[in-house]
């Protein structure tokens, strides 16, 4: 068991994609400890370009020491309660994790249903914030189990209104396609490393706005947790909070997420949003020929994740398989409901790139004697 | 805040340590997708390889994807329910935590408290057994806090026959002095990697006997995390499972972690024990001339970390930042009680080795004009 054996892959599944070979070696960088003055430099860089790349001023943004699903699991423990309503628009994957995680914290959820492959129905779930008065509000920014993206902007102030917080799910969004956390006025907003962020799965980058940290601090119950516990790890992520231990940061990812968002801030936001947008466009385009069609409406469309139906009689599972086992190629398939009659390709990052397209096509071309 | 400029350090504190260049270089190896066959068998490597180091054969056996710290949360949370009694052994930072934790996830939490820098009672830990009846009983093996070693021998007979769980928090023992899960009976078992393992931060091994698994199949209330619910996890983790998506596994952590382990089982546990406890030895010998003793007695010391008291009159602040930012040598100071009046310092993993002492006891006795 002893030497690592990893064959190549162009990674074009739902995540991690490749990473760009100034992330990889900043990983293989030597260790620093947590609290080292050298490292804590790099959390305060690593904590202002978050900032940027979430277009926020919120102080209290940072990557939590976990993937993405503990981000998300960041966010509600810190800010439900017991018996708190919560409101989810669920139509994928994340939305039924969202409500599913209420329900564990002991959360009164409400599920606003709509399709898998559709955005939700704004109307309905405005509506629901009126008549319950949710204490969060919770959507899904980029559904990467559907390909659906859903627009944030606009609904912070009724969710205000009624008493509530906003939390979006920007997982598979985050320097894809746009993130504007001050402008949409959303209270939190987590995400993932792995995506169009071009990092390792591992941190999870997450921003409280002041409404939810005074949310967060008028608790009347201790936080379920300790090791997400909002008020614990800004003991130690705070530079007035003494750098207190809390727990050792994963020091090797925070060297690969420093990078990595030194990448997407030298490319500049607009221009990364473009690339996967011309990615994306270029996929749906080249693929149509070949009998694959998107699943989800323009306009409603995830640029760094593409859902495509599949032409009839195709055998996706076993295509998938020679794709990565005989050329080395990653998709994903459907999950849910959507199993096995949809593809999930993910061009995101340093994968969105029209060289990276135009080598799947030809290859599923060939597979499939077209 | 393009590259990265890492100063090289000697970390000789209560961890992370310095890395073996194999495990730096697995890091810095391209990515796979967390369902690739290639990355499963990964993982399936790791899985039989911490069995050995853990010595069990529990299959549940795993690294979370987290801190020590989590994997500390993830045994409680799959285990407790609210109104449960939890006996926990408590002296020191880790002890404090089990049972801050407890608390937070409604336990009916009993605290057997004794000095910091000595091993807990074991005759009133058994008394408070048989009369409480803890559905947990909780110990540190290795208090990272103050080098204090505790033995779990002999207290899962007890605990068992009182209806109860042992669980024992092994982070900075683990590959560093005798674990012995199966023989001590054990139940949940959770370190972390940047210790004895020589790995980066970032992952908890974790170990569930057939016991507990059946203790958490019984559960009535739903586990107050997703991220760390043993049931999701082991839907992808088992072969058996389905490897259905719970969460993108930390990939390059993972790769770290395989060849760590793998180093670990080619030294071997026995020599790697013994390596610890010469560095240990060495270490005290050499600073007893310059009035550095022992916080712990013998019999009773964690080898992978030593606690000293430090000599009248010592600057020990203003000493361990001279150390470290001039010296490039990273060791630890006291914490809670014991601030300012004992240092730490760590030699563990691939740090325990006579001429890391060595450059340690020769840099001091030059700062110290000895």
């Amino acid at each position: 068991m002893n030497a690592l054996a990893i064959p190549p892959r162009l990674l074009l599944g739902p995540g991690p994609g490749n990473l760009p070979p100034e992330v990889l070696a900043a990983l293989a960088q030597p260790l620093l400890g947590h609290l080292d003055p050298v490292f804590l430099t790099l959390v305060e860089e690593v904590k202002e370009m978050l900032r940027r790349v979430f277009r926020t001023a919120n102080p209290v943004t940072f990557p939590v020491s976990g993937t993405g699903s503990a981000g998300m699991e960041a966010a509600l423990v810190n800010l439900l309660q017991p018996g708190d309503r919560v409101l989810v628009a669920v139509n994928g994957v994340f939305g039924v994790r969202l409500a599913n995680l209420a329900d564990r914290l002991g959360a009164n959820t409400l599920r606003l249903e709509s399709p898998w492959g559709r955005a939700f129905d704004r109307a309905a779930f405005l509506a629901a914030v009126a008549s319950e008065r949710p204490r969060l509000a919770c959507l899904v920014n980029g559904e990467t189990s559907t390909g659906v993206w859903q627009d944030p902007a606009g609904l912070a102030g009724p969710v205000h209104a009624a008493g509530g917080l906003l939390v979006v799910d920007c997982v598979t969004s985050l320097a894809g396609q746009e993130v504007a956390v001050d402008d949409w006025q959303a209270d939190v907003v987590y995400a993932g490393t792995q995506k169009c962020l071009s990092c390792p799965p591992g941190l999870a980058p997450v921003t409280f706005s002041p409404r939810a940290l005074e949310a967060f601090r008028a608790r009347t119950q201790p936080v379920p947790s300790f090791y997400l516990d909002l008020g614990e790890i800004l003991k130690y992520l705070d530079a007035g909070g003494g750098r207190a231990y809390h727990h050792t940061a994963p020091i090797s990812m925070v060297y690969a997420l420093h990078q990595a968002l030194s990448l997407v801030l030298d490319e500049g936001l607009e221009a990364r949003w473009q690339r996967h947008h011309d990615a994306a466009a270029q996929l749906i385009t080249a693929l149509a020929p070949l009998g694959f069609t998107p699943l989800v409406p323009e306009g409603e469309r995830l640029h760094p994740l593409t859902t495509l139906k599949l032409p009839a009689g195709l055998d996706e599972a076993g295509l998938r398989r020679r794709l990565l086992v005989e050329e080395g190629i990653e998709i994903g398939g459907g999950l849910g409901p959507l199993a096995g009659t949809i593809w999930r390709i993910g061009l995101m990052g340093h994968n969105a790139r029209p060289e990276h397209v135009e080598r799947l096509v030809s290859t599923l071309k060939c597979l499939l004697g077209r």
